[in-house]
């Protein structure tokens, strides 16, 4: 005979050993959704139902049970609760296929039962054994990082809601202007200019979790050794196809210097010098690249104190309380010039 | 004795079944990998290599042989050169793990030998028993999509320098003005401002492959049946762990009208209107959110013809012959002027 060990990890409710009826579990269900959404909490719920007679569906689920059964304990994955009404798994523990399957599919009859809707399954590469399994239950792949695969499914009959992966790489280009009206520039050791002897301007890829005005003000430095700060982002462009089926937001931004000494990083810097624009601007491999000329025209209008671009506002969102940065032509607003200026 | 049935794909070289040696072998995978970095085709590379005496190593290498072994076949992937010295393997048949790994290991060991750098193998989701194989074998997570894996491998010894993954999400805000001032504004069915009475401006997500300029237009068109231009991206905001542990690039853009008769799009959207810009911008509920102020002392500055965004303009890539959006603040720019006046 099974032990009777069982209990509501969130909130204690459900103790009593002898009370265990199909209202019981009802309530245990809903008070445990109710608790689950009003705050983030891990719910490990541990549900009496009686065991099933041998002619039965081999799948215990939280709401079968008949009263002359005997009382088994079925375990079920521990959730988190989302903005959206679904719940998100966070695997860690290793389990071996078959105890996982039997677990997963009275979590999903679980979760059917209280009405969620995407169900998120994190597995760190750890258990990619477990991976197979999951497709196996109807859940598909949403999104993947080096260490971890993330599988989703979608409960309800009409159509899913699931929010898109990720499509766009961020990268910068940081145009180092000084007061002489010089360029910084680099020439690199691999990638298109490398040994063709062009100069071209620092650019890099956006960090995950990083700002455009800090991405750009990193890179200079680290290619170059020089310290920067951001002044305003002077254009952008979107391509796509770039890697994979991926796409590139390039933001073009305009550093001011606050040092001049070069210290070049070795490993992916040929050499880096401070280069009058002019001479920057008529390389001849500039006749090529649009992209290029276009920057250069916005260099020569900002020169003449012609070209506003977007300027970096620091803003709180009331979704999230988190900072974010908002980039605006803040030239012409009073608003945010007084902020800028305080 | 195992059939001597070879050959290489790719040029038909190294028909000659009687001159299999060590330098023959060398050569073709020379061959191969000199084909496949000028054009980018499919290589399907049987090698013959001698079968090896039950005392060495069980995983057998087109490098390993002697002169007086039996001679065996040894299958490897089919992958493609990429541009970075490294190969891509899209897999669609299915195989047996065991098969499977004996093949990825002959092949990995074939790459190192043509001193390749990154290995990528995209697993589709219905070959997902394949997955833990891989994993096994070294190779981490790249990206997912739902209906495929990527994984990918390391092989120098220095530095890997592979591509970052995609890590933002792109959102448009559209701001369509008509010239009575009135913005066309919606209540949405779900989502933050649900049955709160707010009445806020169409936003969405691009699509995978999509650009700013066009998904703007798409988004009022199919929310509200408007049909609009894209005149500026007024601003933009960047926000970090909005959705797991991806980023936010939201683009809040102005747009003309070219209608004005409303159709809703009754899944999404409970109304939508016209409503006078004054109106519009004083909703109490307005005061809570910094962006949202932001954006009406733009709106407030754009009226007074002081305020300029950046206007979308088509640029062909040199590296890619692809056509891509430059955006910019054309207003000063006489050189683009002439182009969007054309």
């Amino acid at each position: 005979m099974l032990p009777r060990d069982y209990g509501v990890a969130a909130g204690g409710k459900c103790r009593d050993e002898n009370s265990v009826t199909e209202t019981t579990i009802e309530m245990t269900s809903l008070m445990c959704a109710h608790v689950s959404s009003a705050v983030k909490i891990r719910v490990t719920t541990r549900v009496h139902i009686p065991s099933m007679s041998s002619s039965t569906s081999s799948s215990l689920t939280a709401a079968q049970m008949t009263a002359e059964d005997q009382v088994q304990q079925i375990e079920l994955l521990t959730s988190t609760d989302d903005d959206h009404g679904g719940v998100v798994v966070e695997m860690d523990e290793p389990k071996d296929s078959a105890t996982f399957v039997s677990i997963l599919r009275a979590s999903i009859a679980h979760w059917k039962q209280l009405r969620k809707k995407g169900i998120w399954i994190k597995l760190p590469i750890h258990l990619v054994s477990l991976v197979e399994a999951v497709v196996k239950e109807g859940f598909w792949y949403h999104h993947a990082e080096p260490k971890y695969l993330m599988l989703v499914y979608w409960i309800p009959d009409t159509a899913n809601t699931i929010p898109a992966n990720a499509t766009h790489r961020v990268g910068v280009g940081a145009l180092v202007v000084n007061e002489k009206r010089e360029v910084l520039v680099v020439q690199e050791k691999s990638g298109h200019f490398q040994g063709t002897g062009a100069w071209k301007f620092p650019t890099g890829v956006v960090d995950q979790g990083e700002d455009i005005c800090v991405a750009a003000v990193r890179e200079v430095k680290e290619e170059t050794g020089v310290d920067s700060e951001f002044v305003e982002a002077l254009a952008f462009r979107q391509s796509h196809m770039s890697f994979f089926e991926k796409s590139d937001l390039f933001f073009v931004c305009l550093l001011r210097p606050l040092s001049s000494d070069i210290q070049i990083q070795e490993i992916e810097i040929e050499a880096a010098q401070w280069m009058p624009f002019d001479e920057y601007a008529t390389q001849p491999f500039m006749e090529k690249y649009e992209l290029l000329k276009h920057i250069n025209d916005i260099l020569l209008a900002k020169f003449d104190g012609q070209y506003s671009g977007f300027s970096a506002v620091s803003t709180t969102s009331n979704f999230s309380e988190k900072t974010s940065y908002l980039y605006l032509n803040a030239g012409s607003l009073e608003s945010i010039n007084k902020g800028l200026n305080n």
